[in-house]
């Protein structure tokens, strides 16, 4: 997600240590403490805005969310949401999806979102998706055994080359939607982003995939 | 595929044995031996009319092409094309989906297509759709090891079905595509179906699938 440079974004997430994790690497393996219980923890990598993350903690209270982005800005106004929700169990952290081995113990995150990743389309940036395979090691390594990814896009080459590296990683596709929004799929909490592009027609793909 | 009964139909299949294998199972392990050389074989279960099966052999001569359908008179509509093109590398037999094995050797079919196959939409009859686990398992035996399916569908259930079936059964996804008519994919020989409900604008769905 792209947005606009935000004045003071950095001070804001500083302020509010209580909702935004400044060193995750010192919390590493000892995130049941941050949370004070031992509910499960879901994180969201691309959290952007933040409205699926509090979104899911206000429906889910007995299970913890971090939502973990890269860009101060994009976090610092899904702070704003944060601080709105008071929610107890949802945290903000800033961080790039490539390195949550860092901050994260092996199989210490229960499940992962991953909601309209950047779709990077050209062949030289493969790399940088979300679902390609680095990441998955990434993943892999910070979910227990069998743990489960829950992607959605809008973005159809995203999608079908998605599919493709969770099956060729050798994940297994638990389910596949292909209309999100036309089936009788009952959980679902959009994205800012989904919202916009939905009503405007668009077709929105997800996959529950596990390791 | 539904069509009216064809009277005459059987009779038809029964006066052309150069092209319509009347006894399947007494050339099992001898396909090539029908062909007269050793070019792979690739079958398509559920040949319906055989605007596909006809069209890959006509453009891809170095390969043996097998009809398979369960329906006498569809069968004998794919025969009347058959008997048009005069092809030497396409073949017809009626044969139900689950009965491969008695009519081919391990190994013997070298690639398998379904195309627009019945998407039998109620959860009771999950077990005739033809990406069922226990076809994959006829298919499995038939194919060689990491022998391919190659399916298209312009019915989402089905295809969201089948993705999962597949890759639940072990079966690695290769390429997928979600729009095949919009994406660049060359090879596309479209089936009677797949022109009328394209020209409706359908999305075609395409997989590419190996054990």
């Amino acid at each position: 997600m792209r947005v606009r440079r935000r004045k003071g974004a950095k001070e804001h997430l500083e302020n509010n240590p209580r909702y935004v994790i400044l060193k995750p690497e010192e919390v590493k393996g000892h995130w049941q403490e941050v949370f004070g219980n031992d509910h499960p923890i879901h994180i969201e990598v691309g959290s952007g805005k933040g409205r699926f993350i509090t979104g899911m903690a206000a429906k889910n209270p007995q299970i913890n969310y971090i939502g973990i982005d890269i860009q101060v800005s994009v976090l610092s106004h899904a702070l704003d949401k944060v601080l709105d929700s008071q929610l107890p169990n949802v945290k903000l952290m800033l961080a790039d999806g490539s390195s949550l081995m860092h901050y994260f113990a092996d199989g210490e995150i229960d499940l992962l979102y991953l909601n309209f990743s950047d779709p990077w389309p050209k062949k030289r940036h493969e790399k940088r998706r979300l679902t390609y395979k680095s990441f998955l090691d990434t993943y892999k390594k910070i979910l227990p055994e069998k743990g489960e990814i829950h992607f959605k896009t809008d973005n159809r080459e995203l999608f079908e080359y998605s599919l493709a590296s969770f099956s060729q990683y050798g994940m297994i596709l638990e389910q596949v939607w292909l209309d999100l929004h036309a089936s009788d799929y009952e959980n679902n909490v959009m994205t800012e982003y989904e919202e916009k592009f939905s009503q405007k027609g668009q077709v929105i793909y997800r996959v529950e995939a596990r390791f």
